[in-house]
């Protein structure tokens, strides 16, 4: 095999999902593609930390720091929406509802995994919500073991603060049936239920 | 969403079986890999083209030109194995056994999609042959109707050269059951049937 080929080939094998084989087939599917498109999307790769910023407010991933979302007089900066990753804010931001700021943990407390409180985003959240501009923080992080412990984490570090907190719902997902539901889920889906006006 | 990864997630979904959602995925993961490895990857898909040659003997995809192949003096360059593409190629070597040369295609005969007998590297196979130091050419295209239709297109073109033509045996996979074997390969299994002596 030719070297070029296989060592683009071993790093494309590096990507998640992408086994040894696939590495080769997209390997020699560049190869056989427009030499223009190899260009660009190699110059993508190369160049994309170099082009993307960190917000220096919410820590969001953007093209301006401060990011399009905390710029936006449109938004309520005063409720702030804290999620793990740039992806969850994203989903947040294509449902399409809500009009708030957000927050970016990156991360989740971890500890079999040696990811503790140092590691996440939190002293700009704590620094956001002592200024005082901050009237709720809606917890975001997944319904797992790891979300909660972490959620619990940034409630106990706001306390005092003034600001109001919140723990976005976990039940039954819209449209999926009761049959197929796990069973951890059902438990919190009863266990929060709701009163019925 | 940045626009430099929707800019890369764009490129990354012309990728075969790489949809939108896997896009940006994996665009996300580039920016949380390390940025040496991103510049690297990018480096290796932006320069691929420029770093691969063709063969001017076999059309093989090598490093050199000619080819480690047609290069090698260990190998028997009096028979000439012909194959559709060079991950074919790939897939005979890998096998390990056989000593002779290659000759690529780069493609089969599909009228249906236009690709006709100009569009596949034929001249440069025949001048080989008529040079006069071919002895056998292999036909190893796929077993298929474009398959055949190019294995006999070869063998027309070479009629009269003098070298020995064969066809790989087309027949029932080793190891594998004949209960679960299309009727077509059945069919070839059967009709090929070898004398056992």
């Amino acid at each position: 095999m030719a070297r070029a080929i296989q060592d683009l080939s071993d790093l494309l094998s590096r990507l998640p999902g992408v086994g040894k084989r696939t590495a080769t087939r997209l390997a020699f599917h560049l190869l056989k593609a427009k030499e223009d498109y190899a260009r660009a999307l190699g110059e993508s790769i190369s160049t994309l930390h170099e082009r993307v910023r960190r917000c220096s407010t919410c820590a969001n991933i953007s093209d301006t720091d401060p990011c399009h979302i905390c710029q936006d007089p449109g938004r309520d900066q005063r409720v702030v929406c804290v999620v793990e990753s740039v992806p969850d804010l994203w989903a947040i931001e294509a449902a399409g509802t809500y009009r708030g700021a957000f927050h970016v943990l990156h991360g989740l407390l971890k500890p079999l995994d040696g990811i503790g409180p140092d590691d996440l985003n939190l002293d700009l959240l704590r620094e956001r919500v002592i200024s005082g501009e901050v009237q709720e923080v809606i917890l975001a992080t997944r319904p797992s073991v790891e979300g909660e412990a972490t959620a619990l984490l940034v409630r106990q570090l706001l306390e005092g603060t003034g600001a109001a907190m919140s723990r976005i719902a976990s039940g039954i997902p819209h449209g999926s049936e009761l049959e197929y539901t796990d069973a951890r889920t059902l438990e919190r889906a009863l266990t929060d239920r709701r009163e019925m006006k």
